[in-house]
């Protein structure tokens, strides 16, 4: 397995394209659309928010047929808390796409994030779907990345290619998100193209595997937005031998690559985070079950004391044990161990007595991983995150709806 | 019911004191003891923090008789993540306390607040008891509340009369807590006494309900201490007839009295939140269950978004909907309605579109109510916070351990 540069489109057979439609007030990349131009299996995760955005709704209904070929997207609005208006809108953009590529609107994944409570200009938004359409190419895949960005500093991208029943097949990922909502510019999207022919239901359980393994391992202040979604078009033009079933030989190969293109992604988006001036790795060791391992790294990730620690660049392991504890993950306070850095402070529940001037090295970095064993057992999980920092306050306190 | 001015000796029989002891590089007040010169029920609720620091677990062995007369408290040392040592200590502090008292040590609960993994300076300590034990009186209630401080901005206090079965029956209360946790001083201490005559178990009960509705109803950033302690003692010298069950005719008004002092108490401490600048009330309504109605209203007052949000006098109602929405309470995005500062915001899912100009006054203000309707039940739920400032980031960033 090897990581590449590039965009959705270095996957055979998919073209990409985004436009300035008017849409975001600063007059940049707004809307995108991604093509492939063969038919395609999908697989697709959304957010558990019980308020979920009409393209949300569509967008889920279109992945129950295990088949699609374009996703259209737009940033600016995230049409969401529009009610049967906003549906109408996410209806009509699916629509419109369909017609232009002369395919079923159920074939038409529709995403949109950006302002809360407004409806969708859409009149700008059909001109420019119009015009992403028209654009649609293999050089598209740079402007689409950035027509799906809000208050990203970065645009996230990274293709994968690896070698599936002796055929060499590419996956290749864009992403967006900050904070989990930005000034309510919703959002985490991920848009995945790949050539590996993998049937349906077996892509929407590895979309699923993945997102668990890595989107769902990523937090930046615990809030889930009403948009997120993680799509997946899989079009068999690396032709290998159709994965039919997760015992089928080369699931976990396939299984792998879009993990890890997933992971890279992911990462992306918590070093991303408002704010951030620190990418934390948060792994924890000893539970007593997976779901606990999860618990508990969530919690220490979660902390605005842990993470107000790290911004200060202070070693301040009581926080993270302490969030551990109320966690409501089983943990032995005896017998629970923590390092940061790969320097351990607790061991048995008691302080090392490691002088601070031993960690200021490692609390000076950009990246830290820190490691809790809770004492109860041998599963593990490892959540990423980043520092919390006066910036997350001015750029979440002082934008204005 | 009135509420009086005064301290923790206003209840008939009480006496208490704070001293210096040099625990707190401040030189601040840090020990204080409070004594029923009588023989009193007690009840009690603990942190459900799995790592508890060894006074706790001192503490709820003293709760589990039903009878206790004094409370030991020091700031400055959690006690905390110490091990065998942490609670040889702590039963030392009890047992001084015990002897100088000529009380059992099963009848005197400990407390710590401070930096957690560090052991309690015992010389500095135990001589301290000694001189909080010699001050006691009817005056100390003052000196005794500033030795539980750590870095609350103001004394929490208070002293609520009312008549129970024709007497008159007095309830006062003393808690700090700034942050959950601030810089490693951990902790809400809650200390109450009454002279209130009430069975000990009904006591328990009365306590875990008044909790409920109060402490429990609080939050400042979603992390709980290791040492959270909320001790209730009643030495019924008001001679009421003893409360004997919760279906005592008087029952209900012991619980109404312990309720209003302790919802004061914890009213204050979300208004003493570190770097506080909003005092918030979020109120759920329309819940299927009591339980989903405080999910919500917790995850709405826990979201960094929303408590950046009034930071910055936004009422960016977005936020607040999508907490609701993914904290796991049952809701219908279709009936939800919102207000701030009773200003409808929304009304069945859909913005109201009422001019930012219209609630610039209410933003503005100190303290700010916001309700969310979820559309689908009855149940509801009453949360207090603070807003998130640059104040909490400086706070917890900058200190050092």
């Amino acid at each position: 397995m090897k990581r590449l540069d590039g965009w959705v489109t270095a996957p055979l057979g998919f073209i990409a394209a985004g436009v300035k439609a008017g849409i975001k007030i600063s007059g940049s990349y707004d809307v995108a659309v991604i093509y492939s131009t063969v038919p395609a299996s999908c697989g697709a995760v959304f957010t558990q928010n019980k308020i979920c955005a009409a393209p949300v709704l569509v967008s889920r209904k279109v992945n129950q047929n295990g088949h699609a070929r374009a996703i259209v997207v737009n940033s600016g609005c995230a049409n969401a808390c529009t009610g049967e208006q906003g549906l109408l809108d996410a209806e009509s953009m699916q629509r419109h796409v369909a017609e232009l590529l002369t395919i079923d609107s159920d074939e038409v994944f529709v995403c949109s994030t950006g302002v809360i409570g407004q409806f969708l200009p859409m009149g700008k938004l059909l001109e420019g779907i119009n015009a992403a359409v028209e654009a649609l190419d293999d050089n598209g895949g740079e402007t689409c990345a950035m027509a799906i960005q809000t208050t990203d500093t970065f645009i996230k991208h990274g293709v994968y290619e690896g070698e599936i029943g002796g055929r060499t097949v590419k996956i290749a990922g864009i992403a967006k998100g900050a904070g989990m909502i930005h000034p309510n510019m919703a959002t985490m999207l991920t848009f995945i193209t790949t050539d590996a022919l993998v049937a349906p239901g077996v892509l929407q359980q590895a979309v699923k595997e993945a997102a668990d393994k890595s989107f769902n391992m990523v937090v930046i202040d615990g809030d889930t937005s009403t948009n997120d979604s993680m799509i997946v078009l899989a079009n068999g033009l690396a032709e290998n031998a159709c994965i039919t079933s997760e015992t089928h030989p080369d699931y976990v190969a396939f299984l792998e690559l879009l993990t890890a293109c997933a992971m890279d992604l992911a990462k992306m988006i918590a070093r991303d985070g408002e704010g951030a001036t620190k990418f934390l790795e948060v792994n924890v060791t000893g539970a007593a079950s997976a779901a606990d391992a999860k618990t508990a790294a969530m919690a220490i990730a979660k902390s605005p004391l842990v993470k107000t620690a790290f911004f200060g660049e202070d070693p301040n392991w009581g926080r993270i044990l302490c969030a551990a504890g109320y966690s409501g993950a089983e943990m032995d306070a005896d017998k629970a161990a923590l390092s940061i850095g790969g320097v351990m402070l607790v061991e048995n529940g008691l302080n090392c007595n490691v002088p601070r001037s031993e960690l200021k090295w490692i609390m000076a970095e950009h990246d830290i991983s820190m490691s809790v064993d809770l004492g109860v057992g041998s599963e593990k999980a490892t959540v990423w995150t980043c520092d919390f920092s006066y910036e997350y306050v001015k750029i979440n306190g002082e934008y204005r709806t």
